[in-house]
C-alpha cells in the first residue's frame, strides 16, 4: 500500500465492517512447497471479506495489495476508526467492486507481516522468529497460499483477480498458474516480470536496511530493529510511486516552515523543503507498521517475479492465460512503466488470448491506482460487469 | 562525473598530458564570501588546463564537472595511465572543444574532494578537518571561487562555460552571476533550479550516509568513514544517471555468473541480478576515491541551486543572461528531465536573450553526455566557434 496524506473524495456511503480471519493453509502434514525448493511447515493467511459468497460459489473477487498493503482493503474495523482501509473507494456497496454483487476477498501476502506468515512469524522448529532464516517466496508461491484459501472456502474458480503493483504480479501470476480457476484478471500498473531498473531501486532500499547497525543480520526481533534503514528504503519507495510532475504541484522547491534555505550552520539531519519533510514523515509512518524483514523478501518477491518461469520463454507464458484480460497502466507511473502493461496486453493477444489495455492520464504516478481510482472506477465496474 | 563502464570510441589522436595545478583564491586577508553569511579564510582550487592562453586572454573555456567529478577532464598524468581524464573524447588538439584553438580549463569544485577546499580540508581555525562544520555552499559560491581564478589568470571575459549536471547547474549560474565575463554558456543536463524530485533523490542518499555507524556525525576521518553508506547513494545515484531502457540493454533480467535466483537459503547480502552487481561495483569503486562529506554537501548544492535567488523570479533572473546559450537535454535523462532544458531557453529567449535548446536522442540517460557525447560533438563544436 502507498499511503497518500491527502483525501481522496470519500464516499457517501457508510463504510462497510470488516474484521480480520485467519486460516492455516498448510500444516506439517500438508506444507505448502516453494519455487526455492523449500516447504511451509506452517502458513497462516490473515484475509479480509465482504459481501456474500453467492450458492455456487462462483461470484468470489481476489484483491491482491501492493509492497506494504494489508487485508485491510475496505470498511473499517471500528465504525470510530479515522481510516477506512487502503482501496475502500473502490469496494462496497454500489463501488466499482460493488459488495452488493461480488464476494471481495483479499489476503495479506505470505511472507507479510500483517497476520500472514512472514519473517516475523515463529519458525516451528525453533519457536522463535524466522528472520532471515525465512525462505524466499516468489509471487507464485503468494498465489499458491491463496489458492489453498480458496480451497478452504469451496471457491472453484474466481470471478476476477485484481491489485496494483506487486498485487498485479500476483493478479498475473493466478490467471498463468491456475487458469482453470479465475475467469477475468485486472492488474494495475503491474507487469509479468519485473524490470531492471526496477531491480535497481529495489536493491538500494535494501542496502539502506542492511547498512542500518540495528539490522543485526535480520535477528532484530526483541530490539529496536533497523527503523532508519527502513524509513529510508520507505523514502526512495514513496519517490518511485509518485512522479516529479505531482511533487512539483504537491511541494515545487517550497522550504519547510521555520527553516532557512541556507542557514549559518546545517545539520544533514535536518529538513530544508517540504518534499523532505514529506518523505521524513512517510518513512517515519512506515517503520511504525512495518516489518524490516518483510520489506527484504517481498521486495526480493518483486524482483523475481517472471511468468516465464517453468515455461520456454517469457512470450509462451502468455499462451496460459486463458482469463479475460484487462491491463491498466498510469502514464506517469515510474516503477511499473506503462511499456510493461501494454507488452503484457499484446502478448496475450498475440496468443490468442483477449486482452484490453487502458491508460490512466494521471500525473500521480504509480499511486494513481489509489489517488486517482475515479478515473478508472467506469472501466473497472463494467470490466467485471461484463464478464 | 559519472563513469561508465565499457568503452566509449577511444580517440586515435594520443593523449594529452595533464598535471593537477592549485591557486589561493581565498585568505585571511581576501576571504570568500558565501551565499549562506559565512566566509571562508582560505580556498584552494585545484585545476587543470589544456591549450594556450592567446595574448588577448579571450579564447578560455571554463570546463565544469558534475557531481564526483574532478578536475581532471582530459589527458593523462602519466602516458602509461590506464585511462584519460573524464571528458576525454571531447577535449583535445581538433575535437569539439578544440585545445588548438581554446585555453581549456577546469577546476575541481569548492566543498570538491579532489584538491579544491572542501569538508575533508583542515579547518585553519582547528588545524583539524572541518567536516560538518565546513559551511553549506552553493553554486554560486562554486562560481565566485572559479572567477577568482579567472582573475589570476587575467582573463577578463571567458569565451565559454560549459559543463553537464551539477556542471550545468554552475555554467548557467555564471552567466547570471557574471553576465559581463562570459560570451557564451553550453549547459548540457542541467537546470536554473532543481526539481523536487531531485532533491527528494539527493536526500535519501543522503540518508543512507547518514545510516551508516561508521559517519560519526560527520567527523570520521581517520576511521573508515561511512563508505557503506556512501556506496548506497552512489548506487542510487547511478539509477538517476541511466535509463531503464539502457539497463534493459546492458543486463536485463540477465542473473550473474554463478548465482541461482532461487536459492534455498538466501543471504541478502548476496547478489542475484548484473544489475545488481553493476550497481555494487560503482558503489565500492566510489568510495575509494570520493569523499563521503564532499557527497553530502555537494548534494545539498544541487538542492539550493536556484538562479532565481536575490531576483524577483525565478523567470526574472533570465533577463540577467547576456552570454549566447545553447541548452542541451537528453530525452532518456531521468535526473535533470528535459523540460528543464528546454524551460531555461524559452525564459532566455522570453528575455530577449539569445538561446537555442537541443536534444540528444539517446538512451543512456543522464550519462548520455560521456556516453554518448558524439551525437553533440559537431553541434558543440559549432557552437563553440560561431561564439
Amino acid at each position: 500500500m502507498c499511503e497518500v496524506s491527502f483525501d481522496v473524495a470519500a464516499s457517501e456511503l457508510p463504510s462497510l465492517l470488516s474484521e480480520r480471519q485467519y486460516a492455516v493453509v498448510a500444516t506439517p502434514e500438508n506444507p505448502l512447497p516453494l519455487d526455492c525448493g523449500r516447504e511451509l511447515a506452517e502458513v497462516t493467511l490473515c484475509y479480509e471479506s465482504f459481501g456474500t459468497l453467492n450458492a455456487d460459489r462462483d461470484n468470489a473477487v481476489l484483491i491482491c495489495h501492493a509492497l506494504t498493503g494489508d487485508s485491510h482493503v475496505a470498511g473499517k474495523y471500528d465504525p470510530g476508526d479515522r481510516k477506512p482501509g487502503w482501496w475502500d473507494q473502490a469496494v462496497g456497496p454500489g463501488k466499482a467492486i460493488d459488495t452488493d454483487k461480488y464476494f471481495v476477498l483479499c489476503t495479506n501476502v505470505l511472507g507479510g507481516c500483517q497476520g500472514s506468515t512472514g519473517p516475523a512469524s515463529a519458525n516451528p522448529a525453533t519457536g522463535l522468529p524466522y528472520g532471515p532464516d525465512f525462505p524466499l517466496v516468489t509471487a507464485r508461491d503468494m498465489v499458491r497460499a491463496q489458492a489453498r484459501l480458496m480451497d478452504q472456502l469451496g471457491i472453484k474458480q474466481l470471478h476476477a483477480v485484481l491489485g496494483g503493483s506487486l498485487g498485479g504480479m500476483q493478479t498475473l501470476q493466478w490467471a498463468v498458474t491456475y487458469p482453470g480457476r479465475v475467469r477475468a484478471i485486472l492488474p494495475i500498473g503491474g507487469a509479468g516480470r519485473f524490470h531492471p531498473q526496477g531491480i535497481a531501486l529495489n536493491e538500494v532500499q535494501r542496502q539502506a536496511i542492511l547498512t542500518d547497525p540495528d539490522y543485526h543480520g535480520g535477528q532484530y526481533y526483541g530490539s529496536k530493529g533497523p527503523v532508519r534503514g527502513l524509513a529510508t528504503a520507505r523514502m526512495l519507495g514513496m519517490i518511485t510511486y509518485r512522479s516529479d510532475e505531482s511533487m512539483w504541484r504537491q511541494f515545487g522547491r517550497q522550504v519547510r516552515d521555520g527553516q532557512t534555505e541556507l542557514p549559518a550552520r546545517y545539520d544533514f539531519d535536518g529538513i530544508t523543503y517540504e518534499v523532505e519533510s514529506y518523505l521524513r514523515y512517510q518513512g517515519d509512518a512506515l517503520v511504525r507498521r512495518f516489518d524490516a524483514n518483510s520489506y527484504l523478501y517481498l521486495t526480493k518477491a518483486m524482483d523475481l517475479q517472471d511468468i516465464g518461469r517453468g515455461f520456454s520463454s517469457y512470450e509462451a507464458a502468455h499462451a496460459a492465460i486463458k482469463a479475460k484480460v484487462l491491463c491498466i497502466g498510469i502514464r506517469s507511473d515510474l516503477l511499473f512503466p506503462t511499456y510493461l502493461q501494454r507488452e503484457t496486453a499484446e502478448l496475450v493477444r498475440a496468443a490468442g488470448g483477449e486482452a484490453e489495455y487502458l491508460e490512466m492520464d494521471s500525473q500521480w504516478g504509480h499511486d494513481a491506482f489509489l489517488v486517482d481510482f475515479h478515473l478508472i472506477a467506469a472501466s473497472v465496474k463494467s470490466f467485471l460487469d461484463r464478464t
